[in-house]
C-alpha cells in the first residue's frame, strides 16, 4: 500500500508520522474523505472548501498541494479507478504545550483505500453515552477530534446497531457518527440546521440543493419520521429501523440516488 | 533527544507513528503530564489510575509499562534530574472508519522535556471562541481531542493573555485550557464540580483534600471573586487580571504552594 506524506509517495510501511506531531499529541487538524469513482475525485472543489475553512477556524496555514495528482499516483500504485481518499491536514510538529508555534509546518497524508461496496439499509440507534457540542465551532468543521463519534460508534455497534444517532446539549438531532441526517416528516424532506451541530457535509449540500429544508429536529421528530437516510461523500444510505421501531419506505433516498451521483 | 516508544528508547528522530495510528487519524487516545522532580514522578497513582479510567471510558485496553523505569532511562539518557513527562496511549492503528478494532493494539510513547521555571502571576481571559462540552464523558477525561482548548488558548493569546478560561455550554465555569480553576468566594475556596466539565485534575483532588469546597462558579462569582488561581500537575499558579479587572491577593495560592509538594 502506497501512502503520500508531504510531497513524497511511499510504501505504508516507510511513512513516519513524527511523535512530536500535534495531530497526533493533540488532535490539532483536519481531514476530508473523498469518492474518487473511475479516476476522478468527486465534488472536490466543496471539499477543498470545507477544508479551507476549517483550516482558517483554525488558524493553520495550509500548504499546496495538487489533490488530482497525488489521488491518480496512489490509484495508479495501487492498480485501482475507485478508491476513498482520505486527506489528513495536521499543523505538525510543535514543541510541549497547547499554543500552536508561530509557524508551523503542517502534515500532509493522503491514503487511499477500496471503495467499499455500498451498505444495505442501515440500522440505527440514538447515542446516549455524549452529546455533540453545538456550541464549539469544531462541530462545524471535519477535525481530528473524532472520540464522541467513535463512544457514540462503540455504543451502536455493542447493541448491534450501524450506526447512531448524535444529539446535541439540548437533545435534539445533530448528524450521525459518520453521516448527515434527513427525514421525511410530513411529506417534508429536512434536516438540522448546522447551528444544531451539523457537520456541513458535502452531500448534504447538495440534498439541499436539490429542495431539503433545514430545520430543528427533535427526539419526537425522529419517532414521527416516514423515512430516515444518511449522507456521506460515499452516498446516499437508507435507514430501516431507529431503536426498534421499522421504517420501510426508501422513497426519498431512492429518488435521490436517483438525481444525485455519488 | 531520547523518547520511549512501545518498550523501546530511541532517538526522537528514529520514532515512528504509523500514518495509521487512531491517534493521529482521530484523537483516539488518552495522555497525562506528570512531573519528575529529584528524580521521583510526582503523584504516580493518581495518574494512573485517571489513565486507567479514561481507558475505561474509551473501552481501550491498557498495556502494561513501568513508567519509574522509563522515566528512570529518559531523564539518565536526557542528562535531567527534574522533568515534565508526557505519556500518550492511543488505540494503535487501525483500518478506515470510526469503529474501534477488536483486537487494537495500543501505542505507548513516553517524552520527557526540562522542567519550566514557574510561571509569574497570569493574565486570564474568559473564551469566547468556544465552550467546553460537559455533556461529553471527555470532558472528564484526559483525551487527545485539544482543539477546543487549542481555540481558546489561540484567543487568549490574541488578547496578550496566558490562558483562557472555558465555560460549559451552559455558560459557567469549566476550567481553563490547561488548569483546573480555583476562586476564592466570601472566604470560601471553589472550584466548579466535575459535572460542570472540569477535568478531574490530580492537584485539583489535592486542593480539594486540603478543604476546598465544589460548587457551581457563575460569571457573576467569577467577577466577584477575591481571588482566583491556576493548578495542574506542575505546581500551583495566581492570577494577577481577569479580563481587565486587577486581583492582587495570593493569600490563598501562597497557602497552597507552602502546604502541597508540587
Amino acid at each position: 500500500m502506497r501512502v503520500w506524506l508531504n510531497g513524497a509517495l511511499l510504501d505504508a510501511d516507510d511513512a513516519r508520522i513524527a511523535p512530536g506531531d500535534r495531530g497526533f499529541t493533540l488532535g490539532d487538524g483536519l481531514f476530508e474523505t473523498l469518492a474518487v469513482r473511475a479516476g476522478t475525485i468527486s465534488r472536490l472543489p466543496a471539499h477543498l472548501a470545507r477544508l479551507a475553512a476549517g483550516a482558517q477556524v483554525l488558524g493553520l496555514p495550509l500548504p499546496a498541494f495538487d489533490l488530482p495528482q497525488i489521488a491518480a499516483a496512489l490509484l495508479q500504485a495501487n492498480g485501482w479507478s475507485d478508491a476513498v481518499l482520505r486527506l489528513t491536514v495536521t499543523r505538525g510538529v510543535g514543541p510541549r504545550g497547547v499554543l500552536p508555534p508561530d509557524q508551523p509546518s503542517p502534515t500532509v497524508l493522503v491514503t487511499a483505500a477500496p471503495m467499499a461496496a455500498p451498505g444495505g439499509p442501515a440500522r440505527l440507534v440514538t447515542a446516549t453515552v455524549t452529546r455533540r457540542n453545538e456550541h464549539s465551532p469544531l462541530s462545524r468543521i471535519k477535525s481530528l477530534n473524532y472520540l464522541d463519534n467513535i463512544l457514540a460508534r462503540q455504543e451502536a455497534h455493542t447493541l448491534g446497531a450501524d450506526d447512531a444517532l448524535l444529539l446535541n446539549t439540548q437533545g435534539r438531532l445533530a448528524e450521525s457518527t459518520i453521516a448527515n441526517v434527513f427525514l421525511v416528516l410530513d411529506g417534508t424532506l429536512v434536516t438540522p440546521p448546522l447551528g444544531e451541530g451539523a457537520l456541513p457535509g458535502v452531500m448534504r449540500a447538495e440534498v439541499l440543493a436539490h429542495g431539503a429544508v433545514e430545520r430543528p429536529v427533535s427526539v419526537a421528530d425522529l419517532q414521527a419520521a416516514s423515512e430516515i437516510f444518511l449522507t456521506s461523500s460515499l452516498g446516499v444510505r437508507s435507514v430501516h429501523e431507529l431503536a426498534g421501531r421499522a421504517l420501510s419506505s426508501q422513497a426519498a433516498a431512492d429518488a435521490l440516488r436517483r438525481d444525485i451521483t455519488p
